[in-house]
């Protein structure tokens, strides 16, 4: 085999055959083959595209490239969900609770934050005490035992995807839908799921900035869910604003925790309600999405989903005062309102502008290695569509220095835009695919 | 400027900015951006093509990386020759004298040889004490005394020109047509030409395999020159078999003294009068191609070119004595006759094959750092369209050990083709565009 070749046919636009994918994804793995020559064969696959054979070959190679997670004796029906990332998405931790109370086994490994995007794992270290990094024997054990764990991608998943992912960011490359959807796929096959329900957010706070590119992108996935045996669906909902009224670590931790008492913003609801639906399907309990969207509904109400997320910090040695009492959780020195420069209705609320000032703030991270600090962020007040008079709080910033506050308070201006006609509250859930 | 725009533009298919070209070339020639962002943008101008305003800011920011030779003191008309490479290819070494023996300065800097293709630059060597490495006044100087100067590449000329070239090779970029052309025109305008006549060579031991990709390059070239304010005239050969009867440095110096002697093979004599014609046509001393072919062929035969040449190496300090008498060349130790094992019309004779043999026996580079063996080589006895019996001499190799030879006699039998159907000689000089 030879990547010359290789790099021959993708640039005269010819399909490459499986073994040809899987030498070039092992030898890229392993640095037999340098950076440049990947890196012409990446921008090679984004211009001219590639198959539907070809797609599958590459989700598998990176999938088998590191270990695969074997859940087979927690369940047949392990159900993953996964989002392709937004502006103050918390809705692993408020799901995966209220499936667990069902029944329904919840072994997920979730990703850190980077750039605008949070991460689940580090919102959960948040909680005092909360170990997001068990071994596999731990991990399997507590889904067993309470039918739920929530870690870190603590394994080796999928090497092959991290490496070329990191490399399609610095050429260029990052856009491609092949690419994308090949890059998800391997890690959740990897993490061991048989049905994955996946939320692709699309909008200014996210990867995807058109429904229609969102859609492309959710019907590519499906066909790799198809092709792999791996039964997937996709909710495309909208990331123009971020999702709830909470960004930073603390505070949405604080918000799922209010949501899992019953307290869950419109938009979070419909969300939670969708997905889980849809899990609740693909894990073969109930196919009426109406009638499982009341069991969601009742476990909530119930008090189930809330005592299932306590056990789970238990488990995991959090500190289950904080969840009890959320005013135990650490908050920011400096809080700060943004008081509204003009009347009227808001039009827009910049997801993207707003990630920009929390990972300002320090509530996300620049560069990998950076320490996120937990109590500052975001509180939104005000939502598209909401009315707003001159000197309104249109939000709260929360900051560790009066500095930060300042610059935090005006750039959290230009997230907002508004206009003198009412303005329809917008959805969130635009579409299954 | 941002590389990571560039990028996005050129995959994305649109034209990129005089200033967009020039950012990259500079910071790709001195280290900024790393091989892996210019092998992707390399890869997707390859498969997007370039439009004719995006290839002339390449050739003319490749050109000026390094050092611009400045030849005006000289000349207004400075005539260059360039050959995009061949086996057997010795025009230079025939065409500057004649040329300069008609009074128009020939200034030339050649190449080195690399994989099948000679250069100038080494034939030249094997002239005992002929120096290729003049300084560049010395090498002015002797064009203002003498009208003529053959030297290697002793200038920094187009140096973003050889990474680029280097990277295209370890990419499998190596065949874009705006990149070929790109490349040796940047060389040619940094080398102080203004008026270009080039040998585009086309078939098996060409990197242009048939007449339609010559004729392409060639269209490609003028259109550079054309816009750069250089004439240029493409013409365009057939390198189906070796050009001449002799491939190996000292074989095809003796094959040049001959030729200036008046002893030329048909095809070198097509190839000399046609590119001939029009570099005295270029450099205004003629502009009819029927008359300046005949004052090519008078110098030939009033012994002028020949005296010349003798000028022109007794200046570098070569040795006239071989030139005078070219028995005094080395020979190889083992010279072994290649016998026809079939009787007919030799049909085809593969240049690739006899430059790779020649290559074999040491005749030419594997590698950069390879030294070359003057003495080897290979003559050919019979070309395509000669009549041969069973047992007739078809070449004779020129090796160093008895193994070598052997193993070249074997190689050379699959460089030729018979058929009993008698076979018209092929033509030289496929077209002038």
């Amino acid at each position: 085999m030879d990547i010359l070749k290789i790099l021959d046919k993708k640039r005269e636009g010819k399909e490459l055959e499986k073994k040809e994918i899987e030498f070039f994804v092992e030898n890229y793995t392993n640095g037999t083959i340098p950076d440049y020559q990947a890196a012409a064969l990446i921008m090679a696959i984004c211009i001219n595209g590639m198959t539907a054979d070809e797609i599958l070959s590459l989700t598998m190679a990176m999938a088998n490239s590191g270990d695969i997670l074997d859940l087979k004796d927690i369940s047949k029906n392990i159900v993953d969900k996964h989002s392709t990332g937004g502006v103050g998405d918390k809705v692993t931790i408020i799901l995966a609770p209220i499936i667990a109370s069902l029944g329904i086994p919840v072994a997920k490994m979730s990703g850190r934050g980077l750039g605008i995007t949070g991460g689940t794992a580090d919102k959960l270290e948040s909680i005092p005490g909360y170990n997001v990094n068990l071994s596999i024997e731990e991990f399997k054990k507590n889904v067993k035992d309470i039918k739920i764990s929530l870690i870190s991608q603590t394994l080796n998943l999928a090497p092959a995807d991290k490496k070329i992912y990191a490399l399609r960011d610095t050429i260029s490359c990052a856009k491609s839908v092949p690419l994308i959807a090949s890059s998800i796929m391997s890690k959740k096959i990897a993490a061991g799921a048989n049905h994955i329900v996946l939320d692709v957010t699309c909008g200014s706070g996210a990867f995807m900035k058109t429904k229609a590119e969102a859609k492309n992108l959710a019907k590519m996935m499906n066909l790799i869910g198809e092709w792999s045996k791996r039964e997937t669906k996709c909710i495309i909902t909208s990331m123009d604003e971020p999702l709830g009224y909470a960004v930073g670590n603390n505070l949405e931790i604080i918000e799922a925790v209010k949501a899992l008492k019953g307290d869950m913003p419109e938009d979070i609801k419909e969300v939670v309600l969708t997905l889980g639906a849809y899990m609740i399907r693909l894990a073969k309990k109930g196919d009426n999405i109406v009638e499982n969207k009341e069991k969601i509904l009742k476990v909530i109400n119930n008090g189930k989903a809330f005592k299932k997320f306590k056990e789970l910090v238990e488990k995991q040695g959090g500190d289950i005062s904080y969840i009890e009492d959320i005013e135990k959780f650490e908050k920011a020195k400096y809080i700060m309102p943004v008081l509204s420069e003009k009347s009227g209705f808001v039009e827009k609320l910049d997801a993207n502008i707003v990630g920009q000032v929390s990972v300002d703030l320090g509530a996300g991270r620049k560069q990998k290695e950076d320490i996120i600090d937990n109590a500052v962020g975001i509180t939104l007040v005000k939502k598209i569509s909401d009315e707003v008079k001159k000197g309104d709080i249109l939000a709260y910033v929360h900051a560790s220095t009066p500095e930060k506050a300042t610059e935090a308070v005006e750039n959290m201006q230009k997230a907002y835009k508004f206009t003198s006609k009412k303005v329809k509250k917008p959805n969130t859930i635009l579409e299954v695919v």
